[in-house]
């Protein structure tokens, strides 16, 4: 079975206390994206720890029930930072990282490294007969296997979501195809 | 079997009339690294592209007959650059870019991403009946299956070497072992 591969750089979701704090206005979506009610906003910021910062991270609205920074390994070895690799809203022991927007600025935890992950209905995990975790076959010049999570949800557009770290390592691009084993 | 993993850091390696530009006197010793007779220099350039550019990049010696500039995907989205995956001194169609030293510049081709590899002696190769290409497993909290293709020589220290984005798509550190299949 075939599925396309949406890949993710880094982002913030914010939620409503944090986004005033930052941006004191409501998100502007700058376009959609894959999965329903999801979108890439106008608004960046800036993560910053001791170490270093980096610029220009887009928030994804809309506004979630917590604040969440998702970067990669690479990422976290600029910031100094040894984020646990885990899914969404899932921020037990996640790191700490300023984040500066154009009105104020907060401290807050919630940066991890975001897990691999398929996203699929309930009704096709189902169908499809798929379990909770699955391997998935990459071709091409720097070929191979990775392990990935089943994400289930009521809507769901079917893709996997992988980081810049996974994509760069096998020079995948986004919405390419690869192949559930 | 087991075998450790080398992380290769973006660097560069010179060959003469190269060295004598950009500085101007003889390479001089970091740290000895594994492969027999190779060592971290002292000295590093800036990686200069239309783009953007990269500083503090190592060099690596002794001298070769020619210069390769070793770069990840990630470095090579950073810098503009669509260099081939390629195996060490296979440099037709490589990328060009400028490597500035204190003591002047030049503008070369040879920057590659170095294909995933394991040193071994011809002896070795054939004593364990390892063929030209071996898949190798990862494990951890983002585990997965990756190709890596076997580079024989005279005298080779036995490890596999990866770059930035396969270390960190794997959370791999420097010295952990992996399974070759």
């Amino acid at each position: 079975m075939k599925v396309k591969v949406g890949i993710s750089n880094r982002h913030v979701h914010l939620k409503q206390s944090d986004l005033d704090i930052l941006f004191g206005k409501d998100l502007t979506i700058k376009n959609e994206i894959n999965q329903p009610g999801q979108f890439a906003c106008n608004e960046v910021v800036t993560i910053k720890t001791d170490k270093s910062e980096i610029n220009n991270v887009r928030v994804l609205g809309p506004v979630r029930n917590y604040t969440q920074i998702e970067i990669s390994k690479t990422d976290a070895y600029k910031l100094g930072l040894n984020p646990p690799v885990r899914t969404s809203g899932d921020l037990d022991n996640s790191e700490v990282v300023t984040i500066i927007g154009p009105n104020g600025s907060i401290k807050t935890n919630g940066c991890i490294i975001a897990d691999r992950h398929l996203h699929i209905t309930y009704k096709d995990k189902e169908k499809y007969n798929i379990p909770d975790k699955i391997l998935v076959k990459i071709d091409g010049i720097k070929p191979g296997i990775i392990e990935v999570n089943v994400k289930t949800s009521e809507e769901a557009y079917f893709e996997i979501h992988l980081d810049t770290d996974d994509a760069n390592a096998f020079l995948l691009k986004n919405n390419e195809e690869v192949e559930i084993l």
